[in-house]
């Protein structure tokens, strides 16, 4: 065993936010040391995670989107161009304020997002209807200079991975299409993750500043408070006017155009880690580890027959396109298990003189735990629908764990009752007074009118007792 | 055609500064409109470029690096520890002075390239001689406060594409060692490229600031001028020594480690595009061509067998692992030869109904403009093996001109006769103030000895006239 890992002992998952941390460091996600707050480093393991969680979202764009890449940087008159976006963020900008050792003429933020650097492009580009759809993405770094506690994946002052869209179309219509299809491809990217998520429209006052309305996806983490993954905004036309975007409709005529945006983040990867982790550390749905299968060999005195059938099968595994290792260190098995399942890895497989005798080999799963004698003959065979079993394990174990937290309530007694376990569903009439009532009542966040609602009597809002038009998921949030 | 394509005249490639920028922007690669000076935007298409490049780089590193990410923002105080190093890069580095609307603390620099950013984690994950080697590298933006004349791929203020390794060794000869290999990787890496490199060591006062010394890789440009396309440093333990960086040897005790450095950015696509290019525009290598082959239907009236055969013919070559489009537009033939030869894609298939009838295609190689018939049955195959000729015959061909320009001269009259065509090989005595001489009166630079110089006599320094220790490269820098 290495040093780090004797000195590392994961607390209970129960005490969440310490088990987060450490777990991160001990299984070597990110390093939080490094000598600015809000900042961190991503450890070769958890970069590997990330390659392939982002493989995933540019899988899923690549059909009808095209990656791209702006300027960091902003000039501040055209990021000060769209008021109420501006107030959306203006606390929350770093200002570069020198080139070398001399002032510059013009300040330049680092971007926070980037409507304000892509939009004045987007004016060059879009021309005539021809152009349009037009649908973009790229993944890159944003800042927000955050003033609240900083945390590793969740709250940070680089986002270091943040996949941004931006799309224009011709009709207000259109663009709320693309809404609706920008939520389909989150829901589809973390079902890839195992990750189950709520769709929801934010009330009013929580939408994207300068939008029309925000639909976001929430992932429900193991405190009972909701972690926002991935949001969707329509932005109407509000900054086509404000950056002159139009375009020559069939007609002939030069109109605005509509506009949508829609971002995930590493809290895709934060949602996925705290979800589906152990008391013994990381368990990675198969899609996103970078280990799939580790291969133990059990040996003894003279072993290298063993060693030999382990070099064979990890070759069989590879060839069948499975990332796998065999962990050949001089260390006992025992510490060789412990290793592999703070990494993660969703598949080991252990084979001694005993097995080989037999032909087989002992397959293990991360998630469950559970041992099985498998013929080497039909290993990789055995191995691939095994990886396939634990990466839908995963998900229905999230899908019920999160469903059994969603609580149906009435009054808001009810919800400060149930809000410390998970969601509450809760009759609200659509009044701002009243929405914001519930919110400093509970001590907690409306977040959003869930986009699945069903048509149907809703009950009664619990501030004014009026019907209720909607019922809103509300929760602690992140 | 759309607008753009017939407002877009390309210049002669003889004009190369302005064939360079009229090229980015009509084959769509960068667009310079973005409204802050050495910042530019990648178009997609480009973009698909810079992700095929960039996927060659990762396939040669990752073999025996891992791929990682730190902060882009570095704290002032550590980025002034190695003062040899913040003289290298004081009038350049932007600096972030403000939060919102508070200043900072402490300010922070947007990493100019990263050895104040990594070495203080390194101080942390560097223990014992069994953490070395360690090799580490990343893909991130840099930046630097340019004030010279800026230009997309070759100098800007946003480098968005810089790939940094940073590895660290047990001792000074491993860390040479990593700076051959590394240089090894380049010339396989723009082997793949198709572009010939020269590599060669730098003299002293052109080194990397704070590195023992700096060994190159450049390309000869079309106008004579060599653009520095890779650079790796041996920084000895200069930057252990700052920044604390040690390891418990086999006999226990504490010694400083060694340490290289080793990047390529966005130079390498301005090399590749410069080299091959014409005066119809892009001549792409098909290793990192977005789209490889082009199918364009020779249609009539009545058309629908040839389309479908074209379709056919697409599904053949996408099976043969073949990136393939098929240009479905209403333009003419002509308008569509001219569109994907500007885009440099390497191979084209013209299918009409008289070929169809023959069971043939007729296939057109971008580099030489060669046509020839295929039957169609043997399209996949004959389209794989030309592309492979195509790749090939780049290379060749860009060797031999870079040969053809490289002037063995022994006088500084000589240099200046030969140096508006391409590199002077010239005697050196070694010595610093000859050096610097001979840059002086030839109005250009030393770029160093080439790192295979062959023993055996060198001639006499053109300056003092004593025996010349090497011969070395003298050129026209970028």
């Amino acid at each position: 065993m290495t040093e780090k890992e004797k000195e590392a002992t994961l607390p209970s998952k129960k005490d969440f936010s310490e088990w987060y941390n450490e777990l991160l460091r001990i299984a070597e996600i990110m390093d939080v040391r490094y000598p600015v707050k809000g900042l961190y480093v991503w450890y070769p393991f958890g970069f590997t995670i990330r390659k392939n969680v982002y493989n995933i979202i540019r899988e899923l764009l690549d059909k009808d989107h095209m990656e791209t890449m702006f300027p960091l940087l902003i000039p501040e008159n055209e990021f000060m161009k769209e008021a109420e976006h501006i107030k959306g963020f203006e606390d929350e900008v770093y200002w570069v304020t020198h080139g070398g050792t001399s002032p510059l003429d013009v300040k330049l933020a680092l971007r926070p997002t980037s409507e304000t650097a892509i939009y004045p492009m987007y004016k060059l580009w879009v021309r005539s209807h021809a152009d349009l759809p037009l649908k973009l993405y790229q993944i890159v770094n944003t800042f927000r200079y955050e003033t609240k506690h900083t945390r590793p994946l969740i709250r940070l002052r680089e986002i270091t991975s943040f996949k941004e869209a931006h799309t224009v179309h011709a009709t207000w219509q259109e663009a709320a299409e693309q809404v609706d299809e920008a939520i389909k491809i989150y829901i589809e990217f973390y079902y890839r993750l195992a990750v189950p998520v709520l769709a929801s429209k934010r009330p009013d006052w929580d939408k994207f500043p300068g939008a029309d309305y925000t639909i976001a996806v929430d992932a429900l983490m193991p405190d009972g408070k909701t972690l926002q993954v991935g949001t969707a905004h329509h932005l109407g036309d509000n900054f086509a006017r404000t950056f002159d975007i139009k375009y020559e409709n069939p007609a002939g005529e030069q109109v605005y155009a509509h506009q949508t945006c829609y971002g995930v983040s590493e809290r895709s990867i934060a949602a996925l880690i705290s979800i589906h982790g152990d008391d013994k550390g990381l368990v990675l749905p198969p899609e996103v580890a970078p280990i799939q299968v580790v291969i133990i060999p059990i040996v003894f005195k003279d072993s290298s027959d063993v060693i030999q059938a382990c070099e064979k099968v990890q070759q069989l595994l590879q060839d069948a396109g499975i990332r796998v290792k065999i962990d050949l260190s001089d260390d006992r098995p025992g510490a060789k298990y412990y290793r592999w399942e703070m990494k993660g890895v969703p598949l080991r497989l252990e084979i001694g003189p005993r097995d080989l005798k037999n032909g087989v080999a002992v397959l293990v799963r991360r998630d469950t735990g559970e041992k099985r004698q498998v013929p080497l003959e039909n290993i990789s065979h055995e191995s691939k629908e095994t990886l396939k079993v634990i990466q839908s394990t995963l998900f229905e174990k999230a899908v019920a764990d999160m469903q059994a937290r969603i609580f149906v309530c009435s009054t808001l007694e009810d919800v400060n009752e149930k809000l410390s376990e998970g969601i509450a569903l809760l009759p609200w009439c659509g009044d701002k007074a009243c929405g914001l009532q519930i919110e400093e009542e509970i001590g907690a966040g409306i977040l959003g009118i869930p986009t699945d609602q069903e048509e149907g009597h809703k009950g009664h809002c619990p501030v004014c007792g009026k019907d209720a038009s909607v019922k809103v998921y509300v929760a602690r949030k992140y």
